[in-house]
Parts: C-alpha cells; sequence; structure tokens
C-alpha cells in the first residue's frame, strides 16, 4: 500500500524543505508542471502553526504569475493576530486516478500536487486585491469576470487576502500502472488505473433566479482542463 | 467571494481549538457526518511542525470505527525522528459544486469537510496494522481485499501506519444556493449552484495484464457515494 507515496521522487519533502530548488534555478518544465497544476485545481490545504498546534484549513485560491492569492477568511482570527507575515505551507492536490496492483501492497494513486513553502503576507493594496479578487473568480470559473457584478470598494475592504511568492515550490506526481513484484504478474488479479475526474454536473439554478436569464456559456461548458484532454 | 468560509458556522476553527467540542458530547447526527465525509474522500491532507515550520502532506487513510489510520510513508522521516506520537491536524475536503452568485463577492463552493486534531502515534503491533491496510484498500476500492493478494508478514512490518482518534473532531459544509445581497436579485446575471462529482472514466489495464483476466465489478461499478444520490 504505497498510496501517494513520491515514486517519482525518491527524496519526499517533509523535512528536507532546505533541498527544494527554488524556481528560478529549476526549469522552465517544472515551473509550467506548477502552473499547470495550481491552475487546474479549485482548493489548496493551508498549514499554520498557532502555539506549536498546526492547522490544516481548506479555501480558495488564485494565481498570478509566480504568486499565489490565497483568500484569507479561514485564517482571519489568526492574521488579526499576526499582523503581519505567517509562515504556511500550501499544498494543492489533484487525484487523478486510483493505481491497482495485483497485491493489496502495491495499491497507489496517480495524483499530482504541489507544496509550497514561505511566508504569506496580507495583501493591503486595494488595487492588488482587486485583481486578486479577480484571479479568485476567473480561476474557478473562467470567464464570469466580465458578467457577474464586481466587488465594491467596501468588500474589497472587507476581504482578507493573502499573497504568497512561489518561489519555494515544489510539485511532485505519479502517473501510469502499477507496479507489482514480479512474481505477482502471473496472478489471476486484474491490475490498472481506474481514472478519475472532477465533473460538472447539470447546473440547479438559483430558486429566485428571475425568468427568461439563460444559461452563460462559462456554465454550459464548464470543465476543468486535464493533461490528457489538451491538445 | 467567500469561498470555504463557514457559513453555516459561524465560529471558524483556526484558533479555537479549545472550542471544539468532543465527539462523545455531540450528537449521532455529527458524529455519523463525520464518519461519511471520511468514507466519501480519498486523501487526507495530514498537517505537522517540523522545527516551527508547517508541513501539509497528501496521503491515504482509512477509517475503522471512531479511529483514522493514515498511510506514513509521507511523513517517515520526521516519524524517525520522533519515535513516539506527532501532533497533527488531519483535513479532509470533498468539493460539492461551485455557487455562482450574481455578484463577484457572493461566490462560493460547497463543501463539507472534516478537521481532526489530535496525537498521531505509529501503529506497532501487527495485527492492528494489517487491519489498517485492510482499511485503506477497502476505503479506496471496496470489495478488492477478498481478492488481490494480500501483504506478506514483511510488507506489513515495512509499511508505517499512523493513528488518530477521532475524538477532537468537526465538520463544516457550505450547501446550497448563493446568497445575493438583497438589491442584487434584480440583476439579469445567471445564479445558481454547479455541482461536481468524482468520476470514474475508462479503466486503463495494466499493458502487462495476462490475456483473459475479467475486469472486476468492484473496478466496473465503481463510485464514491454522495448523500444526495444515497437512497
Amino acid at each position: 500500500m504505497s498510496s501517494l507515496e513520491a515514486e517519482t521522487e525518491p527524496n519526499s519533502l517533509p523535512t528536507q524543505r532546505s533541498q527544494i530548488k527554488r524556481l528560478p534555478q529549476r526549469g522552465e518544465y517544472d515551473r509550467q508542471t506548477i502552473h499547470q497544476i495550481l491552475d487546474e485545481g479549485l482548493v489548496c490545504h493551508v498549514g499554520f502553526v498557532v502555539e506549536a498546534q498546526p492547522f490544516v484549513i481548506p479555501t480558495a485560491y488564485g494565481r498570478v504569475g509566480d504568486r499565489l492569492y490565497i483568500h484569507g477568511s479561514p485564517a482571519s482570527r489568526m492574521l488579526r493576530t499576526l499582523k503581519e507575515s505567517v509562515e504556511v505551507c500550501v499544498t494543492v492536490t489533484l487525484l487523478d486516478g486510483l493505481v491497482l496492483a495485483r497485491s493489496a501492497f502495491h495499491h497507489s494513486m496517480n495524483y499530482r500536487s504541489v507544496v509550497i513553502f514561505g511566508a504569506a503576507t496580507l495583501v493591503q493594496d486595494a488595487e492588488e486585491k482587486l485583481q486578486a479578487l479577480k484571479a479568485f473568480t476567473e480561476h474557478v470559473i473562467p470567464g464570469s469576470w466580465s458578467t457577474v457584478r464586481l466587488p465594491t470598494h467596501q468588500e474589497v475592504a472587507g476581504t482578507l487576502v493573502l499573497s504568497l511568492p512561489l518561489t519555494e515550490a515544489s510539485a511532485k506526481m505519479r502517473t501510469g500502472a502499477p507496479v507489482d513484484d514480479e512474481a505477482d504478474y502471473a496472478l489471476p488479479i486484474w491490475a490498472g488505473e481506474l481514472p478519475l475526474r472532477l465533473t460538472a454536473i447539470a447546473p440547479v439554478p438559483d430558486p429566485r433566479l428571475s425568468p427568461g436569464i439563460e444559461l452563460p456559456a462559462y456554465v454550459q461548458n464548464y470543465t476543468r482542463s486535464h493533461p490528457t484532454e489538451l491538445h
């Protein structure tokens, strides 16, 4: 059972933060991989520490270049206490499939994940915050920003946004077939991958939706891009 | 933009660990909700602290009663250092849908999540560890344990498994339609929910699969149960 083990990267992350290469020293391939995973994901898990206690909170995010903007509401109490910056670990995980081996021990999952370390800071500038809100919305539902009612000054002011540079970021993934013990390949047991996709089903209109408003294309054609479906 | 905010629970978790009610003091409804979310999810995010630095690592898990078993491989270095127990925060998040409001500010997500705090300990007992491995496998792909080649003593011994009681666990969720400002309901903008589901697509047989092995029912009929699809 080696689920989500880093089979493509033998040196796992947890206690080797210092060994993570910084983005500028890595190839364009790494940067593109990291961006692609972040852009396909919808929810990140933000880890932070308060009085030696770890917290892991799911929240929305958006990317602008080499910067991740994190919706700050779940961590607002902590932020109000700290005022300045906070050391975080932000992880985005995409589950691509179940890897079914002939042995239970070699069951695994195909996944792509990004782990980012750094100091998250509160965005104070109203214009940068508005751009972050745009990034949140366009990240979740591309094409909608030009249609919906945009945030007022008061709404922008009332939203907590954290900014985190993608300097210390790392991608990990597992793809492909199971890897069984050589002797097990002869067993009469099905093995392979069961791919999983996050799929939109039929939209549910708001019960208070005014009559005559058509479903916009950005809802009707909604999809999260996945590498195997890209051209 | 109130994505993943705790609209159903105004007092958010992060800095209020002490206020989380303990499971025995809560109703059976809470316990069932927590179990259901954990059983439907596939990946948890484990948060822990090493030298004041937070880490958030995705990994596989399984539930046995009021105990969560966590696959320990991603945290193995840390565990080898600590030897005994480690304070963790384990979060499981299910994304149920995008909530599209008439205003960008009120966009949100429908989700269910469980946050568990506690001291995770290494499972030493071989029989308990085997039961945890069974829970991992049956959690990910129900019905497969009786078909696959079971773990050997050596494989059980070589697997790190963490045990975490579900004593200090809390569920949060958001469901239903967007909540817009009253004045915005008159706007000619579509609003509603776009439900998302994690769906299996066509299985990909292992290229080394022996001829004549049929696809088992537990793969062919694979689905993650979702409350609205339960009877």
